[in-house]
């Protein structure tokens, strides 16, 4: 199949992560990252992203080995973004224990010619001012879809709900869309989002899986029941590179499609949580993804 | 359909309850209550419990008009079941501000012989010692359920653990699944009281739906979107009235059967929680409960 492509933005980092059940000291991380890793199963992923001269070239061979475009990868000198923090025993809830932005500082992503004729973007979890001028250089992108996070939802409100009519999919925790739109359930919350002009919104749950709210419809999807979460972090990205990839690589614009893509959405933060910092997916295989979205269909059919 | 019967042992109550959205004063609650009621849509239901002679003839109307058989509802003198609670902002957490035994201190229940012979017990959520003395006096029931809480996993263990084989389907929520257990994550946890010979496990998550485990399978199902929930209380109870009754109504014994039950379970959950104490129930027709359970299988098919 020849898949379209998807053009990602945001960020790649080493993480420094402590979790109830162990401790990984600086693992490939950053949104960027672990979406791309996950779209990449389905369709050529370009990452658009920046990196300090410090960033080793075995990780750039295995994005590279993953099908994953690095044009768009920028080296500046200094050192790549890091980030350390601890997971509580409720393991929903994490503490930022350190943050060094470094290069990510300086970020100011340009698309090359591949890049922005992408039908698929992901403006993953960065300054929604930057999602605006990102998404303001592609050429005419079929989906648009958009991350972002409490600490942009209070502190730069208003270029972020500028950019919510241009998004056709918003994939947000609960915390977000309560914070977002001020209501506490999450029905209204999406709701009122809706209103705002954004096509869809997609609601991550945790180990309770996801929402998708729509005008016309919801759809819901319990998460895939492990007996050992790892770490949770990067789940939420490769969820999202789970639905992205599905979406480029079928063309679906369907709600039935867009619903089949959340599967493998789940399936993919699934494989995440079960190692550290997104590790898993370097031994994960398609047949893999096949079949656990089968354990998906006999999980919630009745 | 000439539906088998459900005997139900429990509490019969009058509730006081805040939440965020408003107040009742001494509406007609208690596990038994709330289970029998929603069975009753689907099968006979024998309620044994017992009142104190305050208990309204209105009430008692009620009940039987739902096709309920009251001939295990002892009256004795004195006073009914009193509980006061005040649910939080997050609605998955409420503190009982007051607690009043009354009649049901000295409650011994005798089965009748109908009742008896029931081949669909429901232990709802009392002290593990009558759960027992309850259950010896069955005939052959096909199918026992039970449900418990925090205060008897405490206070009661080696009772609740001696019963536990002799469960087909426990109903609790995850929070008692791990007190239980002794394991925080749930599929652990449920694999835990698997192991201890009870046949299946389903567990609770309010908001978030309820996931069913046995020994070859898991189920899972989220809770029926709601803008806005206005009272949880007693809609466990009519969680496992709706599962047990469908069981009882269509004699389903297979996986496939229990699925569905767990569906309609999930249905008349819902509808619980959109009124005060159960009130909702008074207006809710079987119609209703069909065309809920089609909106629940398009909300989870992909």
């Amino acid at each position: 199949m020849s898949a379209a492509a998807i053009t990602v933005v945001g960020s790649v980092a080493f993480d420094t992560i402590e979790t109830p059940v162990g401790r990984a000291e600086e693992v490939l991380g950053g949104s960027a990252t672990h979406f791309a890793v996950a779209a990449s199963y389905f369709a050529p992923v370009h990452l658009v992203a920046v990196v300090g001269d410090d960033f080793p070239e075995a990780e750039r061979e295995y994005l590279a080995s993953r099908g994953i475009d690095l044009a768009g990868l920028e080296v500046r000198p200094g050192r790549t973004f890091r980030w350390t923090g601890r997971y509580h025993e409720d393991m929903n809830v994490r503490d930022t224990l350190d943050l060094q932005l470094n290069v990510f500082a300086g970020f100011e992503p340009r698309l090359g010619d591949a890049a922005r004729r992408a039908p698929v973007a992901f403006l993953a979890n960065i300054d929604p001012t930057l999602q605006e001028a990102v998404l303001d250089q592609f050429a005419s992108p079929a989906v648009v879809a958009c991350d972002t996070m409490n600490h942009w939802i209070d502190g730069a409100r208003p270029a972020l709900e500028k950019l919510l009519p241009r998004i056709d999919l918003l994939v947000i925790n609960d915390e977000e869309a309560r914070l977002l739109s001020g209501e506490r359930n999450v029905v209204r919350a999406a709701r009122r989002i809706l209103d705002r002009g954004t096509r869809s919104v997609l609601v991550k749950r945790g180990e309770y899986g996801a929402i998708l709210f729509s005008p016309e419809s919801v759809f819901a999807v319990p998460a895939y029941p492990l007996e050992e979460v790892f770490d949770p972090t990067g789940a939420g990205d490769a969820f999202a590179g789970g639905v992205l990839g599905y979406l480029a690589a079928t063309g679906e614009r369907s709600e039935g499609g867009l619903r089949r893509a959340i599967v493998y959405g789940s399936v993919l933060a699934s494989f995440v949580v079960e190692d550290f910092g997104g590790q898993r997916l370097r031994t994960v295989t398609r047949d893999d993804i096949e079949r656990r979205y089968r354990q998906f269909v006999a999980l919630v059919e009745f």
